[in-house]
């Protein structure tokens, strides 16, 4: 393998599979990046227990201004690897497997040899069928991601929790994250499928995925099998494997009939919220109490050793019943940021039943829940 | 106490002294700011073992907006108020103790009750008689700390080199710290003064001094007594306990006899040392190996898991005998970033003897020694 290529190019390719790949694994080949090269053009690998990544850089790339002398395939330690690359003296590197998985990097004067591994002994990505495949937006994908992802469990003990719940019906993708204090669900038609599949995805790896999705203008394809997906790029594959066992039923979780219903700017509640955990959080229960009356609308915070907070907020509109409910802040935050700045509409039951947030225009395809907490 | 005051304004003046602030210390009153209400304005204190900071905002600063309703003093936890503070909702906040120490913080319609502490409780700050004492422009002053600082001992095994070492006598400064294994030695001309001091201040207070100076226009006045140090510009006040003891004799540590004569682009030489340190770093001894022959100098590093790099490097000029010489990088690196992007020399006897790096201009006033390493 001998190659000569652009600099600044190659860095970037690198940093995106960069992603899969683990500082320290027991497999040790993992921790190096597979270096591909044919003559359509060089192909990146990293991969972890839980994602794999693959880019490719076609020799038609102009800014990556590629000489490919000598076509084959080299495992390299990524982080040292990268770190000599960053720090090479000119715009553009020769890479050159000598002998022995031995690679010499050469730039300007600077000369690198440094120990590779044999690509034959790299693991091979799992291969994916095409039957069930859907293609949506990526700005929608990462908008997805990012309204759903948060409420995932971080706790092991229901490994499920781990996960978001991709239920694709009807024409309609349903997404779902609990950890079974908190709930948020998403649902945006697809009118170009009649397919139907009912997956959960690890949370860690859909946040890995939207953060190497960086042209929010373009088209992923998203395909399926048993325990794998893959989500498909023009320059990059992304595959994560799935979560085993049954998700919980969590359509039953959402009621629909309430008591007291209020309406508040969200960036401005957000900020009042924000202002009250700062002594809920030193606290024992880091809990926040709304107070909802027809003559007012007030947040309390408090902690017996700092002080307390208190602040008159202002709403929309507010109708029903008075209500008293405590709950956690950081959950309430964490909602909050998901509707971005806009107006929202919070229903509630009572002061121990599970309350629903919604954008005040929407009908039905996002809602987050908060379970409250009880105080007596 | 009652004041009004524009919220943006008092965060700065509280970043200053928070400067000095610890988040945990075994006496508890020193988490807190002091704040110091007269009639000519806003006075805040924050202090630990090492350094006290004051902070003073003249009742005639138009940016601050201050109405002063009622003087007085308090201390209020350092962490919490700043974040408090940080979240009010207004432009404007105002500051009121209310009774037993307890502090009312309003901005719109949020009201926060906090705990305070009795300000009669702070420990008073030392009291500098002003017989020695020097001026210096700030830019002059953090040139000083930023050349010498990164060579004192990061070990508390000999306390007194943690410091640097300031001498002024005959109208020179003269700054000085060593680690024992390489040393910065910088000397300014102070024509003003027919003063003399030797006193060694704390290396973690020269680094927090040069972060707190920001106007590098202004002139900072140094006065100093037995065992304190103090930097006063317009609005602050920085104490600095002195290191006890007798620092070393440093000078005849500097040789002045060399065999062997190299200049170089500073920040040239710097990049291939960093590239070497690469490797170096993974190696058990870190050092790279630099090897000078009238017919080509090229550097060195090598880890046996890694690889190997070897570069040969542009010069400007050689002199003298041929040398092969191994040091720690990272030194070397530390010296060349204090030069900047500027022509060096570095004189060498042997491979076992210290060797100094100049500017190739310099007259002696800014010299750093560093002690290779025997590699057999």
């Amino acid at each position: 393998m001998k190659l000569t290529i652009h600099r600044g190019t190659f860095i970037q390719e690198l940093q995106t599979v960069q992603r899969a790949i683990a500082a320290k694994t027991t497999i040790n080949i993992l921790t190096g990046v597979k270096i591909d090269l044919s003559h359509q053009g060089l192909t990146l690998t990293g991969s972890n227990a839980e994602i794999s990544i693959e880019s490719f850089l076609s020799v038609e790339n102009e800014q990556a201004q590629m000489k490919i002398e000598e076509v084959g395939s080299i495992v390299l330690q990524a982080r040292f690897f990268s770190e000599i690359i960053r720090r090479l003296p000119e715009d553009e590197f020769t890479l050159e497997v000598i002998e022995q998985n031995q690679v010499e990097i050469t730039s300007g004067k600077a000369n690198f040899t440094v120990n590779g591994l044999d690509a034959d002994n790299y693991p091979h990505l799992p291969v994916i069928d095409t039957q069930n495949q859907i293609q949506i937006p990526v700005h929608v994908l990462n908008k997805l991601i990012s309204e759903t992802v948060f409420s995932v469990s971080q706790h092991e003990s229901r490994p499920i929790l781990t996960g978001v719940h991709f239920v694709l019906s009807n024409q309609t993708l349903l997404a779902v994250a609990t950890d079974s204090h908190r709930l948020s669900q998403r649902k945006i038609p697809l009118e170009n499928t009649n397919d139907a599949f009912d997956i959960v995805i690890p949370g860690k790896s859909l946040t890995e995925l939207s953060r190497s999705l960086t042209d929010e203008e373009e088209v992923i394809t998203i395909r399926i099998m048993d325990n794998q997906v893959l989500f498909e790029t023009k320059t990059m594959k992304f595959y994560s494997r799935l979560l085993e066992g049954a998700y919980p039923d969590t359509n039953r979780l959402i009621p629909t009939n309430f008591n007291t219903v209020i309406e508040f700017e969200g960036k401005e509640f957000l900020s009042a919220i924000d202002r009250a955990s700062l002594l809920s959080h030193e606290g024992r229960n880091n809990i926040v109490r709304l107070h909802i009356a027809s003559d007012g609308v007030i947040l309390y915070g408090n902690s017996p050793e700092i002080g307390k907070v208190e602040e008159s907020l202002n709403y929309n509109h507010v109708s029903g019943e008075p209500l008293d409910i405590s709950f956690n802040p950081d959950y309430m935050k964490a909602a909050l940021r998901a509707f971005g700045d806009t107006t929202i509409k919070i229903q509630f039951i009572s002061a121990i039943r599970p309350f629903i947030l919604e954008p005040s225009e929407g009908q039905g395809e996002f809602v987050q829940l908060i379970t409250p907490v009880r105080t007596n």
